[in-house]
């Protein structure tokens, strides 16, 4: 008999890794969704949110279901599914909240259908999610969400993802309870760039893909330096420049923006630098009265796991 | 008794690698210079040109002589060197001829004093060369010429050359006669350019390390794309949209400007294609009479070469 149900974690991802604007994601174990998928006969979307992130359940204008709604149209016969959603990534982190609940839903639809779709099709259809809540069709988090490690998208039309298998790094996480809107994030941003500008980052994603495929940590450490876009956004995000001195003195490798913002993230070599990391960007925040959580975990090589089926 | 004399051949290099402008660069096999290299007594640098290009025999104006003043600078006992060179890279044609000329000569040098200098150095004192002949600083054609294979120039200052082991491709090479000077092919570029072209650069250089760490051709032909410099420069070269797509019609995996041109250079899985490649280039550049020289070769994973001692 056919497998009707399926429980997955759908974990975080950070796109952007500071110097691979649009490009660049990478998927972290913490935090994660939870979501429950079932294979029901109707072909339709039935969405059931149990967080209190009040998400919209008609399916065409959530980041779960419009994935669903494409991945059902490049299938050959009526299918429908039922998702009981569980978010602990908080949309608006910069997290990639939204990626998740594509990324986990489409994985989890392919596996209850016996997985006829490659990973590069599920990126496809969970970019819909994207468009949903975002506005525009990006795969700098769902690639990362499906594929796990690194993943360069090199193109989007047509999409061209590249994975890479990234060592084992830990990662520390700080979510400051503020909102940053995706849309303002990227309207702040000049149009233009100056050419030695693009040159020193372009210098930089040569050096950071380099490093993670060699698993070079120095050069890892010296290539995480955004010179045209962190300098602009980081504006919005408060003591960012503090805090991201801060940890590095207490021995992070570097890090920068998770995405959009107003999460910061920050690489480690190992878990005790790690967990340090996190009580420098608990302590600056406290000093101000800002709400915040931090989160410890490491590169997730894997991405969506199906954890119970 | 220490060794007195030594002859090296340089070879010729491909910098920029159509998608990273002033970061990438690429050794090649032919063509190359044979230079002899002979440590004398008396603190001084004496050039002798055996070739016809007329080049400046003041150490301090030579590409070769600057580079060995430098080393002597950092050498803690007086030493001196007399220089022999026969350039097979034409000066001017994008092939890297002054960076075969400086690191050929401090390969050498340091080959003759027992190997003192780390590679990181020979490129430091080897960048002095490119600042007499071209009025810059630059590493992105000394840095492949002296490590070999294909280089990232992540940063100048501080020096940061990352080395790629390239898979083992052919190159092909067409050199129309005519003069582009650097300088002049620098001006005509603009200071700003779009963000949107920036982030397709910077996902274009992230897919070629990435193809050439992997050995992955595909990925490294979708990657050899430039929506920046190319279509500006090209303007200078005749004929050069004709030539880059009917070389791709050949099967050829991709290729475009050397350097800052005139040259153009095309990658290849096989010889068979490099030399159908060579071909085309030739009948294009003989239906419009332009005087023309063709190479073909392969990455050269070793960079100069001691090649008699």
């Amino acid at each position: 008999m056919q497998q009707k149900k399926v429980t997955i974690h759908a974990p975080a991802t950070v796109a952007n890794l500071v110097c691979g604007f649009d490009v660049l994601g990478m998927c972290i174990d913490a935090p994660f969704d939870v979501m429950e998928v079932e294979l029901i006969n109707t072909p339709e979307v039935i969405i059931k949110n149990t967080d209190s992130y009040h998400l919209p359940t008609a399916p065409h204008l959530n980041a779960a279901g419009a994935p669903l709604l494409e991945l059902m149209l490049s299938f050959n016969k009526p299918i429908g599914f039922k998702i009981t959603s569980n978010k602990n990534i908080k949309p608006g982190s910069g997290l990639g909240s939204s990626a998740a609940s594509a990324a986990g839903a489409v994985v989890a639809a392919n596996y209850l259908l016996g997985n006829p779709f490659s990973k590069n099709d599920l990126v496809r259809f969970a970019m819909a999610g994207e468009k949903v809540a975002t506005g525009i069709k990006h795969a700098d988090n769902v690639a990362p969400c499906i594929y796990g490690g690194v993943t360069v998208i090199r193109s989007i039309f047509p999409l061209d993802v590249i994975n890479i298998d990234a060592p084992p790094l830990y990662v520390t996480v700080v979510h400051p309870q503020i909102e940053i809107k995706t849309a303002d994030a990227r309207q702040i941003l000049r149009k233009e760039v100056l050419l030695k500008d693009a040159i020193k980052q372009w210098g930089n994603i040569a050096g950071l893909v380099a490093g993670f495929m060699k698993k070079d940590v120095n050069l890892i450490a010296n290539s995480l330096e955004d010179v045209i876009i962190e300098p602009i956004r980081s504006i919005l995000i408060p003591r960012f420049d503090d805090i991201k001195q801060a940890c590095k003195n207490a021995g992070a490798l570097g890090g920068g923006i998770a995405g959009s913002g107003p999460s910061i993230f920050m690489l480690s070599e190992t878990k005790a630098i790690a967990d340090t990391v996190a009580q420098v960007m608990q302590h600056t925040y406290t000093e101000i009265g800002l709400p915040h959580f931090t989160y410890v975990s490491q590169i997730n090589n894997e991405g969506v796991k199906i954890i119970q089926s």
